[in-house]
């Protein structure tokens, strides 16, 4: 195994320790967070006793593979914790989010958690976000308008296609991923982003009081 | 036919006088909305050369029937009018629609155009927005906790439903309709309710520099 994936396993696993007995738990997206979702197969299989909120149809398919029960929000008013990935982590622990399409669903399974941690490999932590494209969901209706004017705010929104189609989000939405040069002032980004007719969510998760679990060549570090 | 329905058919005749050859036209949704493409689809039949883009799949099937030609925005960049109803107008022309359940595209398409008219009975003109509930469209995935953040603002959303099914918007989503008690500052309700994950967008359309046109008993007046 190379040593990136290597260290995308340590933190996945690492995040097991914080879910205990009677807990329901909000589960991310990602090649990160699916290591964690096969240690946490394990841990149930010896007998803990937890409930998850998938937040995507990949997440929902792979714990329902692994024998981890599931729930939804017409049973659960709130999380004890969540546990999610990201592709980039600035140093005041704001979030970009979105690479693998489900940023809008995370980010509703994220806000629900009275507890949030982040694990990523040592590669996503970044002095300032930005270098990844900003993935902003939009409504499909219009969806040239909306890009239209998203660029104003000094991007080349580029509509993300899979295999030559249009890649549709689980909400049935497409997804502009958005060059900035830097990200600056996510905040105020975000706010301006959010204020644009056609804009659903964006990938920017913003002050949401996180630990970040970060492995680097098999060690662990905790950012809070 | 009853006065008032009379009086929808006066509004909606009335505006196809601001419709000039060559124009595009945004196509808004509503009964109101539907005598205006009624009087178009007249119009276009004499030799009068317009496309529209329309709000709703109700109005697109109709637009289709009446032999209005459309288009969408990866053609039109900008409309030179568009022509909508509302369920409510308030003293400065603000707006709440979403009644009908178009409430996005509506934004859409209105914001598009260079001029925008809505055409009303006298019915609809209010002193204070909010005797109609606002009408909120969100996500499905996670609408129980949406719903609950939005009840945090001081009303009681309700699911819409149409014969007993929850309805789904043309853009898939729902639309939760929020009976505030009076809506005295619809700038700062509707960003409170678009900062909520999950709102996709809300009823409110404020500011957008309207023409109104109101019949009652028979008479046109033009607010402005």
């Amino acid at each position: 195994m190379e040593p990136k994936n290597n260290d995308k396993q340590i933190a996945g696993e690492e995040a097991v320790k914080f879910i205990k007995d009677g807990m329901t738990i909000g589960l991310g997206s990602g090649s990160t967070v699916n290591w964690m979702l096969k240690k946490l197969g394990e841990r149930v299989k010896e007998g803990l006793n937890i409930k998850g909120i998938p937040s995507s149809l990949k997440t929902e398919r792979l714990a329902n593979e692994l024998g981890i029960p599931l729930t939804d929000f017409s049973e659960v008013a709130q999380l004890d914790l969540a546990i999610d990935g990201a592709d980039e982590v600035d140093s005041r622990l704001n979030l970009l989010k979105g690479g693998g399409g489900s940023l809008v669903r995370e980010k509703i399974v994220d806000m629900a958690a009275k507890e949030l941690i982040i694990i990523v490999d040592r590669s996503k932590v970044v002095p300032q976000l930005g270098a990844f494209p900003l993935p902003v969901e939009v409504l499909p209706f219009g969806w040239e308008l909306t890009a239209r004017n998203i660029a104003k705010l000094g991007c080349e929104p580029i509509i993300r296609k899979k295999e030559d189609q249009v890649f549709v989000s689980d909400n049935g939405n497409y997804i502009l991923d958005c060059k900035f040069s830097a990200i600056k002032q996510p905040e105020i980004l975000h706010e301006d982003l959010k204020r644009i007719v056609g804009v659903v969510e964006t990938g920017l998760f913003i002050g949401m009081g996180v630990k970040v679990i970060v492995a680097k060549n098999g060690e662990i570090e905790l950012l809070k």
